[in-house]
C-alpha cells in the first residue's frame, strides 16, 4: 500500500503524457460531438467516489445534469430505462464487476453513448462500452485502492475538461494547472504530518468525515479507506447533511475529519465548523484552508476543482499509518478481495 | 415520537382518500402529458431516502433514468445544468431548506418541470415549484422524522404509479394493493418484537445496515434513525457495496440489520448473508423473507415495491425503544433542529 501511494505523482505525469492524454482527448471530442443531454455514472466502492467527483464536474463545468445509477434497478429488478439521450459512464478499477457491465450493455442497447473508465483495458466493462478510457495506474498491489482512485479522478477531470473544450484539446491555462499536479502531489506526500498524527487516533472508537461539493467525494473516500484498512467505523456526510441529523453523533470523543479547501466549497463549510465547535468536536482539517482546528493536514492551495487530487493523499498515508499503529495489515484487509463480483 | 409512529396507518388511509389522492392523480397526469426524459430528485436527510426510493420506482416502473442531485453544485458552485428535458422533484418534510428551493428555481428557469413533495403546502419549496404534492402527514411532534417519511414514500409511490397509468388513475389491482397498506401497517405496528429486541442492542457500540434495491432506502433510513435517536453509529451499505470493502468492518461484535424482502431484491441478498456468516456477524433480519438470522422482525409479505412502507415501521419502534433503553430522549435529540437551513 505504501508503494502504491508513493507512485501517485508518477501516475499523474504518465496520464498527462501524450501516450495517455491523446486518447482521452479523442474520447472527449467524440462525446462533445454527440452532445448527450445528461450523464449517468455507475460505479461501486472507491470508484463510486471518483464517479461522484465526475458528477460534480459534469454539472459545474459542462452544465449537464449528472447522476449516479444504482445497478440493482437494472440487474436485479430488470429496469430498462431509456438512456437514449444520455452518456452512461462505468467507472471501475478492475472493469470486472458483472453488474456494471450489464448497466452499460442495457444503456447501449437503449441508444446511450457508453464509456468505460478502468485500469484494465482488456476487461468486460471495456468490452461492453462503445468508448474507453485507460487510467494507466499500473498494477495495484494492495487491496485498498489508492493510486487507481486518483488516476480515475485525473482521467475523469481530463475527460470533462476535454468535452468542455469541444475538441478534446485542453486550453493552455487548464493544461498548465494539470501539469503542476505531479509536483504538487509529490510535495504533498513529502509531508510527514500523517504519520505523526496517527498515534492521536490510535484509540478512536469511530470517526466522522465531512466536506462539501468537490470535497465531499474526498470525505467519502477518506471514510472508506479508514474502514478498509483500520476497521475504524467512519461515517461520511456532506457538510449540509451533517446539520440535518448526524450532528447529534458528534461529541468530544469522536474525531471529525473535515475536508476544507480554498474556494466556495471550503467557505460553505464555515457554517458547519461552529456547529461542530458547539458540540466540542475534535476536528482534523484536511486541505488548504487556514482554519482553526484540533489538528491539520495542510495541502498546497489549488482551485477546488483540483483539490481532490491532492487532499486524499495525506488521508491515504494516515489510513496506512493508523492501520499499522493499530496492529492491522493494510495490504490484506480481512474479508476483502480485489475484484468483487456482484450482480 | 411514539405518537407519530402510531399514526402512520391512519396517515396512509388519509393519503389514499379522495381528498389527497385526487390532487396527486392530477399532478401525475400533468407529468405524464409533459413526458420528461429523465427525473432528478433533490432532498436531504430522511427525505433523501424517500427520494432514493422514488428513484428506484422511476427507473423500474417508468423506464426513465433517475438520479439524485447534489444541491451544492448549484448553490455553492453556481452550476446551471440544463434541466429542460427533466422533471426535477424536491422532497422535504418542512419545505423550508433554502438550498432545495434554489435547485427548483434554477431548474424551472432552465425549462424543467418542477415538483415539490412536502408536508407543508405553504412552504418556500412549494412556492418555487410549478407542481406540488401534499403528503398530509399532519404535525410531526418529534424531531426524528417518522410519519412524514412514510407519507413521502406513499405519496411518491402513488405519483409514480399515476404517471405510469398515464391519466393519474391507478389500475384497480394497484389501487387494491395500496388500500391494503393501512391495515398491514397497523398489524406490523402491533408486533411487540422491536421493544423486546431493544435490550439485545443496549450495549452495541455500532451497527451496520444493508439492503438492496427497494430495501436499500430502508437500510439507509434505519441507520439514520438509530443515529439520530440513540447516537448509535450506524453504517448503511447496499448489499453489493458491502462486499466491496466494508465487509471487513463486520465481526461478531457488530450487529447487522439486513432488510430482506420476498422478491428479487431479497433473493439478491442471499449472496450477502453467507459472507456475513463467514465473518460471524450477528444478523437482525427485517422484512418478510424467511431467512436464518440471529434475530428477526417479521413484516407481512407484500410485493417488494410496497415493502418500504412496512419494513421501516418496526425499525422506528426499535430506534425508539433503544433510545429509551440507553437513557436518551428520542423527542429531543441533542444538536438537532426540526428545520435545517443550509445553502
Amino acid at each position: 500500500m505504501a508503494a502504491d501511494i508513493t507512485e501517485q505523482p508518477d501516475g499523474y505525469a504518465r496520464l498527462l503524457s501524450a501516450e495517455y492524454a491523446d486518447p482521452i482527448a479523442r474520447v472527449a471530442a467524440v462525446i462533445a460531438r454527440r452532445r448527450p443531454r445528461h450523464v449517468v455514472f455507475t460505479a461501486r466502492g472507491t470508484s463510486d467516489h471518483a464517479a461522484l467527483y465526475a458528477a460534480y464536474l459534469t454539472e459545474i463545468r459542462l452544465g449537464l445534469p449528472a447522476g449516479l445509477a444504482s445497478p440493482s434497478a437494472l440487474t436485479v429488478f430488470g429496469a430498462r430505462p431509456d438512456y437514449s439521450d444520455a452518456l452512461v459512464v462505468g467507472v471501475s478499477q478492475s472493469g470486472g464487476s458483472p453488474d456494471l457491465a450489464e448497466v452499460l450493455r442495457v444503456a447501449r442497447a437503449s441508444g446511450a453513448l457508453t464509456l468505460a473508465v478502468t485500469n484494465a483495458p482488456d476487461s468486460p466493462l471495456v468490452a461492453a462500452a462503445e468508448l474507453a478510457v485507460d487510467v494507466a495506474a499500473g498494477h495495484e498491489r494492495a487491496v485498498a485502492a489508492t493510486k487507481t482512485y486518483t488516476a480515475e479522478l485525473l482521467a475523469l477531470l481530463m475527460l470533462v475538461e476535454g468535452i468542455r473544450a469541444g475538441d478534446g484539446v485542453l486550453p493552455a491555462e487548464e493544461r498548465a494547472a494539470l501539469d503542476a499536479l505531479p509536483e504538487l502531489a509529490a510535495r504533498t506526500l513529502d509531508d510527514a504530518t500523517p504519520a505523526q498524527l496517527a498515534p492521536r487516533y490510535r484509540f478512536a472508537a469511530r470517526l466522522v468525515t465531512t466536506g462539501r461539493g468537490y470535497a465531499y467525494p474526498t470525505a467519502r473516500e477518506a471514510a472508506l479507506k479508514l474502514m478498509e484498512t483500520s476497521y475504524l467505523p467512519a461515517l461520511a456526510f456532506s457538510g449540509a447533511d451533517l446539520l440535518h441529523g448526524p450532528l447529534a453523533m458528534t461529541d468530544p470523543d469522536v474525531p471529525v475529519l473535515a475536508v476544507i479547501g480554498s474556494g466556495p466549497g471550503g467557505r460553505s463549510m464555515r457554517e458547519v465548523l461552529p456547529r461542530l465547535g458547539e458540540r466540542g468536536a475534535d476536528v482534523l482539517a484536511v486541505g488548504s484552508a487556514d482554519v482553526a482546528a484540533s489538528a491539520r493536514m495542510v495541502v498546497p492551495e489549488v482551485d477546488e476543482r483540483y483539490a481532490p487530487l491532492l487532499d486524499i493523499l495525506p488521508v491515504q498515508r494516515l489510513a496506512l499509518a493508523l492501520a499499522l499503529a493499530r496492529g492491522e495489515d493494510p495490504d490484506a484487509p480481512r474479508g476483502l478481495n480485489k475484484v468483487t463480483a456482484t450482480m
